[in-house]
């Protein structure tokens, strides 16, 4: 009962079976190998736009390479309060920004809106160069508490952003859930409402290890080549991301998998709303559930083998403090949670009331 | 009526003199001279104890020196989020650390205290490496809003810090107009209630340009001849900062000047005190008020050659959101402001309520 | 006929094999799963002591991590001139390290002495803070001219480290290849020989993707958590290293494919002593050639799709002037390279030389 | 006998006077003041040019911050390997640049010329993103060997500068004790014969603390006010430098300053060649003479109060090694130097010699 992360998952058949396939040879070092073209090739087919996309093997690596890529290391960059660059990628944004400061806003909605940079932009501070400026808005697709941006909501904010001359990265470690979620189309939900910098997650939706970083502005990317070698995050066997790449995108394969792990989510919320205890926080959309539960229920469920995390109180919603007798989890679904994974967490959960 | 800030002011006769009377011929360079010497000497007296000094021109310099000294460039630094480290150092602090995180807190409140940090500390976030650790808190004493932190405040505060295993790092660009109005010894103020490094600003209060780190604890001081160095602040006519020290701490020289702009801070509170238009926001303890006035009055005082600046917005108590009519300033007042600029400050409303 | 990087091999059959078997179901993320302990494990047996691993995507982190473990900003690296770090990792050490100084010195020399650091540590600049004190030294084992390191070499390079209180690192991207070629047992090139920190390719050597970094003195180590994590290294399905690892240890594999690779750079050598025109520059220890060969010839063997690269001019020894008929390139084997490639590469010269 | 260095000495007495008077009152703070604009004014007219300048309190601030305008982290600064940049100022270049490369090239040449840079540029290292590329070259005048660099010398290294993109920047440490020498117009040395950024000190040449990064083309110092800012090196109080900087400049102070320090050195050198056993190691053009000088005299000197340093070996022509018997050591003359120190050095010489 792995409900930890999506990042707990193996890679799925076809891209394992793409690893192999391209094993096979000798091919150009760096990136100069036909797999990390043919990837590139079907980027720009899935996303209908050229595009200049840099492959990199963590999601924290292309987070940062964006955001050091749109900002100088004077700025600011503002991002919701909960999110991954800010709570769980250490100082990484500070590092490959030479100094940039990142501040977290709206901090008890579960979304950044256009309202909340409108807000933080109209409190002054445009003394320079006293104080920083901000530089660039990051927000997470699907974000960190499960949540989706609508093709409205990023147009809003990509509308206020550009207001302020403000660049907007979408964090897209989760991207494929929020396709799945919204049944858009990929240019929908990205340069067409005004995304200038995607990090393309597949290793939690599927690929063993594999980011991407889409520059939908090429005068953007210009950095890049260098920013990714000197923090050591160009590969010299390219064919590994490529082949990964490619075997996510075939066939629509990403989306199924996204598919796959949303509907396990579903499903699972399904089951737990039948428990008076267990409260769900935020609505369910991608393949996130927050949840609180009482502390003996949940410690049991762990002795008995559910991996799960416990969330930051810090982003609860502001009616909602945590009781001390509660405890408030994650629970991740992917590609490889099976229906009997659910019914197993559940199972212990009725054996485990019928019994206290 | 230059009541824009307390940098606005000259230096003080004592301190030009020292100046004047410490260029004479050849010394050492880089700070090995008696000047230099003199001053370390009395600043161990007045403080009472054994202690590390590193001149330098700035307290931005002294600041962010202090806090690279004290943190980790994975670490987070907690400030309140109104303090000059967050506000008015452009990103300096990051990029003095190697890029640690800054982290503003007790966003409504004027003063940062030991219950905001408990409650920070509580949020979780202590998945290492993910998530980035606090490493030291930061206050400013008297702080950004002209509010002074009693030795109990700090006192409780350090208890808090050592729960968590955190620095304490002091901003002191105003320290001598906190120990003038709170009538305490230095060191009750600082060591003796666990601050480890304390930046000592004369600037602001009647040197010409002169700040200093004090380290109380000499493992602390470890990195700072490298820090200071590669930074540019290790200025080679060290005499400049010797002298100016020497004469500020020479005959509770400064605590004269401090006396005197904390004294006409009062008198301008009391002459303004009497205008129901004009509201006073913040407890008026060291040399700075924060006031609201009509935006018309305001802009004519402006007119009529008075010298402040709007303050930031976002720092305003949660309660009093400012009316579209109004303006947000501060009005600092420094040894050099004298009867006749508040007279003739208080004279320009009154002709104006007058007329208008 | 690929002569162009050992990373432009697939990976070898077993460490592929190992990739797929360890691509099942759930585990932790992050390192802390079995694959990865295990490879631990192995790393541990065959360097004969307790160690600490970090596993990393490529080998500019694997160094850099390592030098910026090792030294302060403010310190200096000493390496050989033509060292990968300093010649083909842009400026990743100074990125990593914070901006510490990386300086090449021996520089016509084909392996750095214990005698060049002796002589540039005598050169003075011990003024500090002025003068940037030598922190580490970085050698490359097998280096960057196809050279290899003796234990007796190392002992004495570590011996004067010693001396001036300097940590050793060792670059070990043909790590397998020079033990391969000194038919040693790893610890007696490493820690039992001096060196603090070594950085284990395998990528080059028969992996697809899989750096370590090793500490052979846990103290050393403390900074690297954090280090890995914010330069975005810490991948999260950490089996994909694991597995690799396990499987090129695994049964002495790593060595054979080491031999297999310097067999045919000896082979390829004794072919090529053949042509009169073609000179081996430095001798054939390791898996790769530095030749010089008329340039039509070069030109001709590339039209027929040899692949290789023009080695740095600079690199030469200082007796031997690149003449401007010729080109001065370098030719590397690996474990895919086969008899027929060979014999292919000969074969083209053979005609060529022939018909001209 | 302060032959240490030129900054041994005090401020000229009209530059002290230009401070004293500007202790007056109030003026806007950083750097918004008359004193401060009258400085840029006259700099304007004495390099005959539209410029922007930005003043600083060191040398190592002034250089590193014109370095950090002209690189990206990822190039290389070409220096001579003898220069302050990289011998003296730590590792502050890397520090400012956010990890640029600093590169010191003609070893044992005592200027750096133009074949230097184009030998350098000829050797490859042409791989984008693996080798760094050089992004500017530094030179210093007077060097730290104190020689000077002709017109016509500035004139054909920015010539070859151009060849390769890369921009000029000058460390004028001791400009004026250069164009003294030269007896040129400042324009001839600089914009008209290549260079885009000059670092011009006033502190070794007669002033107290005050240096100016001045940029010929204003699209070079477009990141300026963010980098000095954030560098903690904006003073407040910036009366301090504008008073300085118009004194040093008004009616030729600073030339005459730089004519009777050049001339010290010259009377010093002629009567330091009477003695067979004193070398002059470089022609004497500015203010420093370099020699080698009997251990046991140099030592004596040392005990009858004269201050000079030991030279670093390294910077010896290539022919002259140091015996053991020698001191190899620099002395610095000053606005300050009278004939009464040299003859008193001499004395001691004389009667070391006759005793011994």
């Amino acid at each position: 009962m792995f409900f930890g992360s999506d990042n707990q998952s193996c890679a799925s058949q076809p891209i394992l079976d793409a690893i192999i396939a391209a094993n096979q040879g000798f091919t150009h070092g760096y990136g100069d190998d036909h797999y990390t073209q043919q990837a590139i090739d079907q980027l720009s087919a899935v996303f209908e736009c050229e595009l200049d996309v840099f492959f990199v093997p963590t999601g924290t690596a292309a987070n940062c390479l964006a955001l050091a890529s749109l900002v100088k290391p004077w700025q600011t960059v503002l991002c919701h309060s909960s999110s991954h660059i800010i709570m769980d990628e250490s100082t990484a944004p500070e590092f490959f920004t030479g100094g940039a400061r990142i501040m977290g806003i709206a901090q008890h909605s579960n979304k950044l809106t256009a309202e909340h940079i409108r807000h933080y932009m109209s409190l002054g501070g445009d003394d320079i160069p006293h104080n920083s400026q901000v530089g660039a808005v990051s927000i997470t697709q699907a974000n960190e508490l499960g949540q989706v941006y609508s093709a409205t909501d990023i147009q809003a904010i990509s509308h206020e952003c550009k207001q302020h001359g403000l660049k907007l990265h979408m964090d897209g470690a989760r991207f494929s859930n929020a396709v799945s979620h919204l049944k858009c189309r990929p240019a929908e939900l990205t340069w067409q409402v005004g995304v200038d910098v995607l990090s393309l997650g597949a290793t939690k939706c599927g690929a063993l290890c594999a980011e991407a970083v889409i520059f939908f502005n090429k005068d953007d990317a210009r950095s890049m080549p260098h920013l990714r070698k000197r923090a050591g995050h160009l590969i010299s066997k390219g064919r590994l991301f490529g082949s990964q790449f490619s075997a996510w995108l075939h066939d629509n394969h990403w989306l199924e998998l996204a598919d796959h792990a949303n509907q396990h989510a579903q499903k699972l919320a399904q089951q737990l709303k039948a428990f008076a205890d267990i409260k769900i926080i935020w609505p369910v959309q991608a393949n996130e559930l927050f949840i609180t539960l009482p502390k003996p229920l949940a410690d049991h469920l762990n002795a008995q083998g559910a991996e799960f995390y416990d969330w930051y109180p810090a982003i609860l919603p502001v009616h909602m403090a945590l009781n001390g007798n509660d405890r408030y989890v994650r629970l991740v679904t992917s590609f490889l949670t099976s229906d009997a994974h659910c019914n197993e967490f559940v199972q212990v959960i009725e054996n485990y009331l019928k019994n206290n």
